[in-house]
């Protein structure tokens, strides 16, 4: 940690303030939503180890959870489910935006503008209180992966997947961004995404998060924080890192290629993606239950390559940097042996964290003070002002 | 400040981390835009004092300075308010959206939409070097006053205004917004949304301007930061304070009422809109600028009861409570003088405010660290997992 107290110059007062360069290691906020917990859990949500979560949950349950506040019992987990098979289906406005989309648009940035365009038409546009933040995030949560599937359907001109109204959120996103999955393989395929889900739902005050609590803290609407989440979500350091990665073993192509292209671009003092975190410098024990899924996934599918070559940049990132992968590693993985479009692994990412956003974004309203903090001043000293025509 | 070392529990190592509730006093990064200068300027931008900036300049010439880093010459400024002329309009799709806008939207909503459209229409959509998105703030402060003004009609259901080329920013955005105002009153009214721009502009780490660089710190593109920087400015704590001060002076309508009702306000300890801020403990120099031009305006137009009022609630405010109008607050009188619609008071703030949200997504990427901040947990200690099956 990097930390150094500073003297702001120009202020009257010599109050001494902090600086630690990204905020490293500086709370901004309380939660009791997770606990990034580097011991022996590796993560909890709500007090629950993540392991077990992945292990024993559905998605749904993990989103009851975090929306809700207690793991649903069956009855409570049924008419949770219910409701969110109700919100399937995407107001006129957005559908109109989405059928006119043209080719070569990043999804993400779809993503972005439907989202606040969704909010435009919420029911509850105007109401802040908790319960209509608890009804949009239903719907949204609904409404995302439609808007991710038919998007990418109108712009990259293939047809429309027949309605698949499977009652199982996993079951039913991996329908509609990778087309129907028959047999043993399509029901593996199914449950390891419900386990990627489960895993990329909630992560304390990641960047995304923390930016949608910045913008909520101003008691702004919670689209309009999701929206700001989900532009943060798209850069190559947050979200945007499993595309990144995924293009990086499409790219490398073969295991045998891997260590000469790891080397290289090590060599090159490139960042090679899905490596490092912030916060998890001992690795993420959520990386370790994605890779065992992704592998068990490369033996049912009889395909080892993507595998392979994830577990060769592994080893060499691991001897040469010291540095561990990340969630977003391996997830790569599973999403190409799942078939899923390369463009739409960031705005999957978005399918599971938006129950982690809307649950702070409530959080943040509940025990509201604005987010408001300082800048270390090191532009010019004072000068003097030249009107225009005495500039030179 | 009510800052306080914690120790985060359920880390391995103990480390210290600081904690300031809604990072008061904490700096979050570093940056050479602007100085708040509790001294005898007030604030700088760049180096010059706020008072000579707003007293002797053009809003473009502020915007330069912002954007490019210098007070341009007189060439550079003709070229840039060229560069900026050749902008005004929208692309295909955003007039699209425009058209088809229902009545009853938050103008705010339909902002932020419409900047994410902006993105994906942008010619430079998926370049982010410094030059690009030098070209995309460019497009940006040219387009958002379109986006507003036709926005505001369509809903409205009010008639276009005749086109008005004017070339200088503030005259073309009165006109846009309020119609075409004649003789020295005109002149006037575009003299004081001149400086009203100019004051807007930069404001340090601000709310809105902190989230665009939390965005922006994921290496996103520069739309989907300014998004987020609208979506945050909305919120009634930060730039919707000047909308809700326009419809407090509303409600109140008349001076004699005015000391009553803030007193009642007061009693049932409600928070009196354009007043308070977190850094300006003693009182913002903007606001006696602003202040000193609404009551000139009043003058000027011959209707002084928008201006009485507001200086009755100040008198009321700095005697019971000791606190400072911010600079909405006189703002909305003269916004009001103007015949601005009260729903434009927080676009207007974008209008100006997309120059330094701007040159901060800029400072920010060229020495870029990921902001991620993190939390204080204080949810339930570690719990078993029960199964679905188990649970009661
Ligand atoms: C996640 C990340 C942004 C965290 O960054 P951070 O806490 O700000 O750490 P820093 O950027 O200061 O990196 C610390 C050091 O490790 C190196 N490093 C970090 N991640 C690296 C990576 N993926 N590849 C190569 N080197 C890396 C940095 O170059 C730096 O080395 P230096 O001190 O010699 O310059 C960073 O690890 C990264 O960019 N990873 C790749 C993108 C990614 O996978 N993001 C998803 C995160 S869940
Ligand atoms: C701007 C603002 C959010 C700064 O808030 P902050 O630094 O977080 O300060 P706090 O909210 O902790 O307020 C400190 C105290 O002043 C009071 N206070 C602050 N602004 C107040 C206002 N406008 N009216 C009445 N009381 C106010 C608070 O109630 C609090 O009192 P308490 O300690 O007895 O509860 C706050 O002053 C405010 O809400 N102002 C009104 C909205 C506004 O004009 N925003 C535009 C800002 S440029």
């Amino acid at each position: 940690m990097n930390q150094a107290i500073q003297e702001q110059p120009g202020t009257k007062t010599t109050e001494r303030l902090l600086y630690s360069p990204g905020l490293e290691g500086v709370i901004a906020g309380e939660s009791t939503l997770c606990q990034v917990d580097e011991g022996e859990a590796g993560l909890r949500y709500r007090g629950y180890a993540i392991g077990d979560l992945a292990e024993w949950s559905r998605f749904e349950e993990v989103a009851h959870l975090l929306l809700i506040g207690h793991l649903p019992t069956q009855n409570e987990l049924d008419s949770f489910s219910i409701r969110l098979r109700s919100h399937r289906v995407l107001p006129e406005p957005v559908q109109r935006f989405v059928d006119r989309l043209q080719p070569g648009l990043h999804p993400m940035d779809v993503l972005r503008t439907g989202i606040s365009l969704l909010g435009l038409s919420d029911p509850d546009a105007q109401d802040g209180s908790h319960e209509a933040n608890l009804r949009k995030s239903m719907r949204l949560l609904s409404q995302i992966p439609l808007l991710i599937a038919h998007s990418y359907r109108v712009m990259s001109g293939t047809s429309t997947q027949k309605q698949d109204e499977s009652p199982d959120f996993a079951q039913h996103l991996l329908h509609l961004v990778a087309g129907h999955k028959h047999g043993d393989i399509g029901a593996a395929m199914a449950q390891v995404l419900n386990v990627s889900l489960i895993l990329y739902a909630e992560h304390e005050f990641n960047a995304s998060t923390f930016a949608a609590r910045v913008t909520a803290s101003t008691l702004t609407d919670l689209h309009g924080a999701i929206t700001a989440a989900v532009a943060t979500l798209k850069g190559p350091l947050h979200g945007g890192a499993n595309e990144a990665v995924a293009s990086m073993l499409i790219e490398i192509g073969s295991p045998e290629r891997a260590e000469a292209w790891v080397r290289e671009a090590l060599a090159q003092k490139r960042r090679v993606m899905g490596f490092g975190h912030r916060v998890l410098r001992q690795g993420d024990a959520r990386s370790a239950i994605i890779q065992r899924h992704a592998e068990r996934l490369s033996h049912l599918c009889g395909d080892h390559s993507w595998y392979d070559i994830a577990s060769t940049i592994h080893r060499i990132m691991r001897e040469e940097k010291g540095l561990h992968p990340n969630l977003d590693f391996y997830t790569a993985v599973a999403y190409l042996l799942m078939g899923i479009p390369r463009e739409l692994s960031t705005p999957l990412f978005v399918c599971s964290r938006i129950t982690g956003w809307c649950a702070h974004v409530m959080e943040q309203q509940e025990h509201n003070r604005l987010i408001r903090p300082r800048a270390l001043y090191t532009g010019p000293a004072p000068r003097t002002y030249e009107p225009l025509d005495r500039r030179p």
